[in-house]
């Protein structure tokens, strides 16, 4: 692993790295020759990379959203904590996740029902069919129905009490996800959830977007309770400083770690061959690191 | 928090970034003008820099080692996890180290009563020093004997069972480092230590150097056997994927989940207001996600 002296390969090689950066920090991945997808859509610049040591990868206005090789961290935590915690979800919503690495997880649960995901930019979910196949290997499924619309107007159109778990899986809060870091949008989500609902969250990085972190999470106690919003920690190593955050809420539901059948979860990762998700990993990933604590009084 | 189109910053003010990158990851810190200190060692480059965003910083070989700002998760958890597993702990070598931030972290515990601490290159003590006053801060401790010596040599010379913890805080396995990752260092250290002895060791990072990390266990379970070697995770924004590991092992020791006495560990934190370790966490850092425990057969 030899270092070269500043200025380092990203200086060198300005077009072979991709950079996440918010002007502090910033991750740079290298990747082969000729982006496989850019695309200008209505909100965003999409694009496919092939990296060196990360498999293929899809960014949204230069932000990683996935790489195949640690995509696994994010799908497999924002999906199965709540899954493997409230017993008894059929009815999905999921906002966003555009790269359906959400809905083949959902799709491993035989209990769920049905699944509406409402992603904005339909050029997501076509670079993520043509470039990520193992990400995007359940938009086939019946039991989904995917619609490509505004998830903050889906939300406040759908009717009461019509969820069992509700997963908001944006990018980061500029652009077309600002709006999924609000009360409005939240007291709109809580709504629609039955009784005993949960939700999770993409909550951002309390290392990289430390105000976005800061601010949702009393925006989600205002709105379910502070007794109901639990903090969860993944390492996503293709995210710029690779500590990432998650939230469940609940509408008076299940407690992720008292209501939680570690037995239950450990069979289900075997089943399924999980990558980072274990029953271990279910219980440790809410022990928040005392700094971390302390920036949202949990 | 804007992201500019590629090329990023990174690229367009090559002067103002550090970039520690294994070739095909980078992670790249923003600093304020000059260097603070800058000096060809005998055996590596030496440098601090001012942040923007995380305090000052020590690296070695663009590798970075501390900044202000995240030192503690690292200091935290190489020291208190052993301190607070192991009740007898007296008699304390530590390798490396040579910004002091363990020493600073051993000192808090009253039980210790001598630490020699011996690091290969006094420029890293004397930039942190300099620079660094809030990691170096126990330096002059009456109960620290620092030796500027090769430690590997020092640990081969050293008597039988006279030390009850051994921290091998070293740099990556590159350069001076390199022999702290081998057999036959790791059979020195098993020698010197006294039976319930106890050892952490910077063991890398699965996503950054999992060539390293994945060699390093084996290793380490031929010296101390396959039941006494336990892999934890912390995480470091500043280091390249955020993702580090560290290794506790033990001749015939304490468990460090099962001889945990969490109370105490809880009161000791808070008295000390550390401001990573907490009880919670001493437990978690030990739940390894799915892929990493195939990597080390754990």
């Amino acid at each position: 692993m030899p270092h070269p002296d500043h200025p380092a390969s990203p200086q060198t090689q300005p077009n072979e790295w991709l950079t996440d950066s918010n002007g502090e920090l910033a991750l740079s991945i290298r990747f082969k020759g000729d982006r496989l997808f850019q695309e200008q859509s209505l909100y965003q610049t999409v694009e496919v990379f092939d990296t060196h040591s990360c498999g293929k990868m899809l960014t949204i206005d230069s932000m990683v959203m996935c790489t195949e090789w640690d995509e696994a961290a994010y799908h497999e935590m924002i999906t199965h904590v709540p899954m493997l915690t409230h017993p008894g979800i059929k009815d999905v919503l999921v906002i966003g996740a555009g790269d359906g690495g959400t809905i083949r997880e959902l799709m491993r649960h035989s209990s769920v029902e049905k699944v509406v995901m409402v992603e904005i930019d339909e050029a997501v979910v076509r670079a993520s069919k043509l470039f990520l196949p193992t990400i995007s290997s359940a938009f086939d499924d019946p039991k989904l129905t995917l619609l490509i619309d505004d998830g903050i107007k889906f939300v406040s159109d759908a009717a009461d009490a019509s969820y069992d778990l509700v997963i908001i899986d944006s990018s980061d809060p500029v652009g077309p996800s600002e709006g999924l870091f609000t009360k409005s949008f939240y007291k709109d989500v809580h709504r629609i959830l039955r009784p005993g609902g949960v939700i999770t969250v993409q909550s951002e990085s309390p290392s990289f977007n430390p105000k976005a972190f800061t601010e949702l999470n009393p925006c989600l106690k205002s709105v379910f309770g502070e007794d109901q919003v639990h903090c969860y920690l993944v390492f996503i190593p293709t995210y710029p400083t690779g500590l990432w955050s998650l939230t469940y809420c609940s509408k008076d539901g299940p407690h992720p770690l008292k209501q939680f059948d570690a037995a239950k979860s450990s069979a289900f990762a075997k089943e399924h061959g999980l990558r980072y998700y274990n029953e271990d990993v279910h219980t440790a990933a809410f022990s928040l690191p005392t700094y971390i604590r302390n920036m949202i009084n949990q």
